[in-house]
């Protein structure tokens, strides 16, 4: 097998390798040669070649979504370093493992003028898990001039000895910080970003391997839930009547049924979901806004709860929110691995465990449930909303809120639904989901800058079928996401098009002068048409609820490209349709 | 007039127009609403909407690229910052006054699990001038719950004092810092990034300013030449007989012509300009690698010279680079009033202060030339080289060195001239140039990642027409540049398509294998034609000699559209047919 001659890219490729770390995105270029011809060369992985750096990071971010494992995007040294940080900051807030493997200059090339050169080193480091500064082998004369590293030596000899020393001791410190940012990406779950120097020549291969990397594995301790703080908990729980869990983004099956069953069929509980939360229970509330939005200080008295227990990672619901932050819990316990949010100013207690392992230690030892009209009120008003939300979709013109009802209702079961920002995800929380499906949406960061990268690397690495609902502006921002030669054919794209940033028409702005349409909704007249001929996609059109409902149907079909369908819905009524929407559900 | 109601607000715009900083690019989000609404309502302000903030990064660059003066772009909260950074890193690299205005949410809202929420203080550190990050307005109590700010008061009266004080400190503080920032990127030329927190309600707007923020101006000493060291200067002058002046990236009209005079008619001095110099002089080395490329080790011992003075930015030739740094001058002076690099590792003198007050005091103390037959048999070698580079031309078929060849000798007298990165740059430098034309190209970082949307900010704030020339990687990397409202009539796009990075061809990697058409060079079969179409662009193409004379003709005229020519050359043969260039001019 070919490897590439630098022992330092040999180290990292076999440290990938020997750490499981299969999917490598690699951009074009010169400095990250040696990692290109290992990777490349090596059968273990699964390489793809991606030119715009900005799409390759969130593409291997759809990837490690999906896999759990973590995937690595590959680049050449000076700014194409800088187009991951986007998605290195998504990963950090979404808490997927991303690793950056990022060629350098030596250092003593930096800072002197050469090209391509930028100030690498902790470039991501506001948002990002780890940060890992390889140091340069000494493997000749030359690497010795390196001028952090240079030692003056007396004799030959010394020197010499000097010099494998020094080596040796380079490559542990290399291979420890590697593994140290392999382990934290995996276990600790998000970015880490590597800095690896490289000094010509950059092409010279070798038949056999010159280093022999030691594996590090984490010591993982299993944290055992305290039990003192269990018993607290009990005890909160029986004195309550009203208990809430709200449950943000969720990877698909972190919580057994069982549990979800338990919580669901007691009386003094409500569990609100978010569409992003994969969990469903016909007694679950998951449309938050289309509760809460029409209800008045008295109501919102009735659902303060007094135990909030949040669950999983960001909430996309303003309202719940506000409605949190001025309606406070007596108690707000956050149960999860990493860092709780203090979102509504009250957090009292971090339970850190995995949900299911504390619901399995919790739930059982709760004997008796509290007498409680909670459950049931507010299932009486989800009810009256149901009936309404029903009326209302009937009654409107062709809109956003009617495509998404149509759209909504015609994904296959058992489709993985990747959601855009932000009206996409915003309006698909307004119906209830089909409950095989499994959804998606970057909402670590909320950027409209990557989703349709990221929903191809997840297309890539699943069996499912992927379809992927976006608004205009995020489409066209991440058009170059179709520069991309492993979109399966049956992917799928449904561009919702009301001709500019709608979600600005429902903010209390300045709407309908020149400037707001400019400036805020950025008003166009681009359509999906020729980057579909570009990029060999099969190209449809709707433009009123007849012709959705025909382009609909044969849609999610077997077909010899990947398809996108773009709806175009009236610009300067869909926000009309959305806030008349709140006040009918009431 | 409309203002924001935020003073925070008003401070920033008021200060940018008693800093006549009138280009503001702005991005549609809705915590920088505040901004956006105080900018637009402004006549002085000459606002662009832009969707892709790493478009309206670039975009913002060759605006200040052109007029000298800073230009800032605005934007909201989260990834959309990040977005940013290629362009903050070119702005750094190639001395562009750039200026990042990032709305952000107030401090006591950031890392709690709000949306669209990153940490946006100090995030370029690394690759920027200068970093403020404002505080927030204490206007209200709601301002004053910011945990960082928020004192225990113990009567009312006391909490109205104190609030007024600490707002008022508040505001001396935003106010210097953003007086600082401004004056450090128009003065020290480069990009400054200022963070500003705003709370809601964010678009309420006022027909009176709240504030009347104080503009300090930088004292600027202009700092004179050492006169010890100008004598030293003198000294090392009369006693070298082989002067070498290396001169890159320079803005138009940085030295006097007298000056190049003088320099040109020196028996004892060679004067090696890049492209991007934009200086000319018959007696000139236009063409670097041209003259170098070819040369043997009793050559290179001949061209040694004992005094180097670079002058400018970033240097494109490899081939200089490496000369200069084996044959190294006993004197490496650098001139210039920022810092000096060392690039060849013998810098001996960095001289603070203009090119061109530097040459205006030193040449006329130089009162007798060196007798040297330097120039004499350096331009013999040009000639000769000039000869057969001719001869070449004509018997070569058609390829990327035959349309530069054609496509450089159409361009129109008193053209902007913007080069792609990073063949268009190289094979420009071989060429003759049109000594009227002014060249541009983000040799900074040296990045694909924002060429087109430079060289349409440049063609926006410019009389002359801007003809810009790219490859196809990055032509397509950028292509978002086009989504863009402001594109004048007669700017001109010439993309050279070759399928791929033919830069890598060049390169000693592996031609030829399947992993090498696929991660180095990232083969494609795409064209322009799409984006034309979808842009408003005319689009003509050409294949060969002929097509290629004949759409260049009418190519510069007047036309209701901008255009596009995309030429296509043959992938496999455009290296050898560079790389035989430099063996034949020999």
């Amino acid at each position: 097998m070919i490897h590439p001659k630098i022992p330092l890219a040999q180290t990292v490729i076999q440290l990938c390798k020997l750490k499981n770390i299969k999917h490598i995105i690699i951009s074009p270029g010169s400095r990250n040669a040696p990692l290109t011809l290992g990777f490349s060369n090596d059968e273990f992985f699964k390489c793809y070649s991606i030119v715009d750096e900005r799409c390759a990071a969130f593409f291997a971010l759809g990837i490690a979504q999906q896999t759990k494992e973590p995937a690595a995007v590959v680049c050449t040294s000076g700014s194409a370093l800088l187009n991951y940080y986007p998605a290195v900051a998504e990963a950090f807030f979404s808490d997927i493992p991303l690793i950056v493997l990022s060629a350098d200059r030596p250092q003593h090339l930096i800072g002197i003028g050469d090209g391509q050169t930028i100030n690498q080193k902790d470039v991501f480091e506001k948002n990002i898990l780890y940060s890992a500064n390889l140091k340069l082998d000494l493997k000749n004369e030359k690497g010795l001039s390196d001028k952090d590293e240079l030692p003056m030596f007396k004799s030959l000899e010394n020197k010499l000895e000097r010099i494998l020393g020094l080596q040796q001791s380079i490559q542990s410190y290399n291979e420890e910080e590697i593994n140290k940012a392999f382990n934290l990406a995996r276990f600790s779950k998000g970015p880490v970003h590597i800095n690896i120097p490289f000094d010509e020549p950059l092409y010279d291969t070798v038949e056999e391997l010159s280093i022999n990397p030691k594996v590090e594995e984490l010591d993982i301790k299993t944290v055992k839930i305290d039990q003192a703080e269990l018993k607290d908990c009990i005890d909160e729980w029986y004195v309550s009547k009203k208990k809430m869990i709200l449950i943000g983004v969720l990877p698909i099956g972190q919580i057994e049924q069982q549990w979800l069953n338990d919580l669901a069929n007691d009386d003094s509980v409500i569990v609100f979901t978010e569409t992003t939360s994969n969990v469903h229970h016909k007694n679950f509330f998951p449309s938050i806004d289309k509760m809460i939005a029409p209800l008045e200080e008295e109501d919102f008295k009735n659902l303060q709860p007094d135990i909030l227990i949040s669950i999983g990672g960001l909430i996309v619901s303003k309202k719940i929110k506000a409605f949190l932050r001025t309606y406070q819990p007596k108690h707000h316990w956050h149960v999860g691995e990493k860092n709780a949010n203090d979102t509504f100013f009250c957090l009292s207690k971090h339970i850190v465990a995995k949900p299911n392992d504390f619901f399995s230690e919790f739930l059982p030892k709760i004997t008796h449930v509290a007498k409680s009209s909670y459950l049931e009120t507010w299932t009486a008003v989800k009810q009256l909303r149901h009936k309404r939300h029903l009326e209302y979709v009937k009654q409107i013109p062709f809109s956003d809120f009617k495509a998404f009802n149509l759209i909504l209702k015609s994904i296959s079961n058992k489709t993985i639904l990747q959601l855009g920002n932000s009206s996409t995800i915003r309006y698909a929380q307004l119906f209830n989901m089909n409950p095989s499906l499994k959804v998606y949406c970057n909402r670590g960061t909320s950027g409209i800058d990557g989703s349709t990268s990221t929903a191809l690397g997840c297309a890539v690495v699943s069996e499912r079928q992927t379809t992927f609902i976006t608004g205009d502006l995020s489409f066209f921002y991440d058009s170059n996401a179709l520069w991309n030669n492993y979109i399966p054919k049956n992917f799928r794209i449904i561009v919702i098009n009301n001709e500019g940033g709608g979600i600005f028409r429902i903010l209390p702005g300045h709407k309908n002068t020149d400037n707001f349409d400019y400036f805020f909704e950025t008003k166009h007249h681009l359509t999906a048409k020729q980057l579909c001929e570009m990029y060999g996609f099969e190209y449809t059109t709707a433009q009123n609820e007849l012709e959705l409902e025909g382009a609909l149907k044969p849609f999610y079909n077997k077909s010899k490209q990947p398809r996108l369908l773009e709806v175009f819905t009236p610009r300067t009524e869909n926000d009309s349709i959305l806030l008349d929407y709140f006040k009918f559900v009431k």
